[in-house]
């Protein structure tokens, strides 16, 4: 059976010629893929022409939204005041099920606001999480070179129940998506030993070791992050998501620091030209693109936030990933090791 | 006047002989320098043998401390079956004025706890911070090279006084010890807004922005860590203690990866040795013995924590930045702006 994914034509800093070329992608890739993209209709046909591409109506159809939230409006005050923003009208579709899952690649914050607004919230879980994936160094344990970290951003501080929550959603994701068959899952802690970082945490940590279908590897610390000890690494959003941006300013510092260092001096320049097979490799390695977007978890349809600055390839990279999920049905698998877990221990962590 | 300074002589991986034989070079370096050497004294006195040095009495005293905390123990328990322990003992001396402040390369949170379990906070502080150094590259702003993080674990989680008071300790230690005249301090957030990050953050930044004496220059977010876009880094313990480790990791994965890289391929063996002289540079600039260790703020006297690793450099450094925290009065200072702004702030901040 054919999937249909939802993409908001009019979110990002490239749409909506990027959003556009990376469905036609994906499209291509795909016998079985539909797409609904929503926005501005009439921009959308002229991009089309534009890249002297054809609208075939079996597998493209597009869905008007006069109005498009910026990427650096007020999310709350955005959405209020347009209520007929791309984003809405594109989570409206997956509410109605009109298409299996959204990809858009507009306002981080409303593209989180517009799917509480709009969509369930799985049953028993009480917060949605934010998953970034991010490049890991392969050197310390044989992984498959990034990792999932929830939240990042999509609530800020947690209860034990909620990180429970996000151990089960991103596990469940990184299995069922990213192709890991028994992912590691850590808690993200200020030492190895169980009895760290308070209480929210020593809770969490107690109901994750007894947890089935989880393989929990206990607390990680911060140095482990970028080692990539855990594949699925579980923190409130505040810490995932000065974690996440940290990572990104270590990465801009580098590259700055090999632009200095290629105009300071003859012999770096020589030294980094030698290195450029090496470099692009982590160039490769390191661009978000590669890892199709940002799966919010814990509502009952699926949708991907793919970078602001998302090209056509990252785009249809997010498209391909919001279709695996659907075929995976990963937010019913969610939604049913959720239930088992709450069933046995939804008292004890009503406390926290 | 001449300033002592207690020197944990036991505690840290390569104690004792690196411990004194930075002292050596610190009272080298200072005329005006005296030291307390506190631990086994017939193993101190055979480490001076075996380098072939004099103690001279005049400036170096020793104090037996029959036991050692190991770098590994519970700081809990250590400290409590281990009355003699040598940090136990150096704390004692600078409570009762007998040297004006601490190095210590031991088990960090043996420091912490025993500085907690001896030393008088400084009135009207509630929690002590542990703030770290850390490089920073200078193409974003024009820095030092290095900024301070804190707390990086002393204090897991903070309320909004407390990080207020973070703010006050390492904007008086920047400026008198570290010689940034006028340090930008952030709060570290999750977005720049002054809505961001919860009730904690929002009420630390409205009277952060009230402070006199603090340039503060509002929320930073993870990306801006790295780039120096601030002198002082205002966080909770966790997060700070997390994203500390996450730059050592970060650090570990990028010198094995050019140790890989060497092997792996001789045109990247010739490019890194043409390198060789910026790596040999940054490498001096990410070297924690360069930055004389770690100090522990909020008491009466002044304690440094030296990296557990540290050589008889990185030793000397710490004993030097320890000599300048006593000659400046840091605490005094730090002690009257606290005082000064709770007397205007008291009520409000007594809600969170």
């Amino acid at each position: 059976m054919a999937i249909t994914i939802a993409v908001d034509a009019m979110g990002g800093d490239n749409a909506p010629l990027e959003i556009i070329k990376g469905t036609i992608i994906s499209l291509e890739l795909h016998d079985d893929l539909n797409t609904v993209l929503v926005g501005d209709t009439s921009a959308i046909e002229n991009t089309f022409k534009e890249l002297d591409e054809e609208i075939n109506p079996d597998r493209i159809s597009l869905v008007n939204a006069e109005q498009v939230v910026g990427m650096d409006e007020s999310p709350k005050k955005a959405l209020k005041e347009k209520p007929d923003a791309s984003i809405t009208v594109a989570m409206k579709l997956i509410k109605e099920g009109k298409a299996d899952a959204l990809v858009s690649a507009g306002n981080t914050g409303a593209v989180i606001l517009a799917a509480a607004q709009n969509l369930p919230i799985i049953h028993g879980i009480e917060r949605t999480g934010l998953a970034a994936i991010y490049p890991v160094a392969k050197f310390y344990r044989k992984s498959k070179g990034f990792a999932l970290m929830l939240d990042v951003g999509a609530t800020i501080h947690c209860t034990s129940r909620q990180l429970v929550h996000f151990a089960f959603m991103g596990s469940y994701y990184v299995k069922k998506v990213l192709d890991i068959p028994d992912p590691h899952v850590a808690l993200l802690n200020i030492g190895e030993e169980e009895t760290k970082g308070g209480e929210v945490l020593t809770k969490a940590y107690k109901y994750l070791k007894e947890a089935e279908d989880i393989n929990f590897i206990g607390n990680i610390e911060g140095k482990d992050i970028p080692k990539g000890i855990a594949d699925v690494v579980v923190t409130e959003g505040f810490v995932g998501n000065v974690v996440l941006k940290m990572l990104e300013g270590v990465s801009d510092v580098a590259k700055d620091m090999g632009k200095y260092a290629f105009k300071q001096k003859l012999s770096w320049k020589i030294g980094l030209a030698f290195l450029r097979s090496g470099m692009k490799r982590l160039k490769v390695k390191t661009d978000y693109s590669e890892y199709g977007g940002a799966p919010i978890l814990g509502f009952e349809k699926l949708v991907i936030k793919a970078h602001g600055r998302s090209n056509a390839k990252a785009i249809s990279n997010a498209i391909n990933v919001a279709k695996r999920s659907a075929e995976e049905d990963v937010c019913t698998h969610i939604a049913d090791s959720i239930t088992k877990f709450n069933a046995t221990h939804q008292m004890d962590l009503m406390e926290i």
